[in-house]
């Protein structure tokens, strides 16, 4: 069985409420698998998300990986959070 | 053998490049670990310093963990990045 997942960028323009009610959307949507993504100064709102998604869903979602890099060819710093709906 | 590592904590009032600094020579010092700690704000930053000692040392360091979650107490989130030297 291959596992469903997605991607959110979180950028400037929505809050860290808009991008959490998306992500817990997305997961009662049957998605497996949520990767939070934030580029730059968005890096510490990605985690704010995942914070507040966590702080919503408890037990109910698990933090499967957390990955940090450069963006290919820019100088930008990112972060990758994948987290993963345990029920 | 005990591991010897120590905590850096990134702030406002310092650039990415003092921190890349302070960072490679702790590693040069003979710590085994480095945990990079960024809260709020800058978690970016903290993640901009990983990835700046990352382009100067490469296969020297390796990431060792990455973790995200919120103070206690406060709503604040934070990321600790543990880096390890490898030789």
């Amino acid at each position: 069985m291959s596992k469903k997942y997605v991607e959110v960028v979180v950028s400037r323009s929505k809050s860290v409420m808009d991008y959490t009610l998306e992500v817990i959307t997305l997961l009662n949507q049957g998605m497996d698998e949520v990767k939070i993504k934030g580029v730059g100064r968005e890096i510490s709102k990605a985690v704010d998300v995942y914070n507040s998604v966590k702080d919503r869903l408890g037990d109910g979602v698990d933090l499967v990986n957390t990955e940090i890099g450069t963006e290919k060819g820019k100088k930008t710093s990112y972060i990758v959070i994948t987290i993963a709906r345990k029920y």
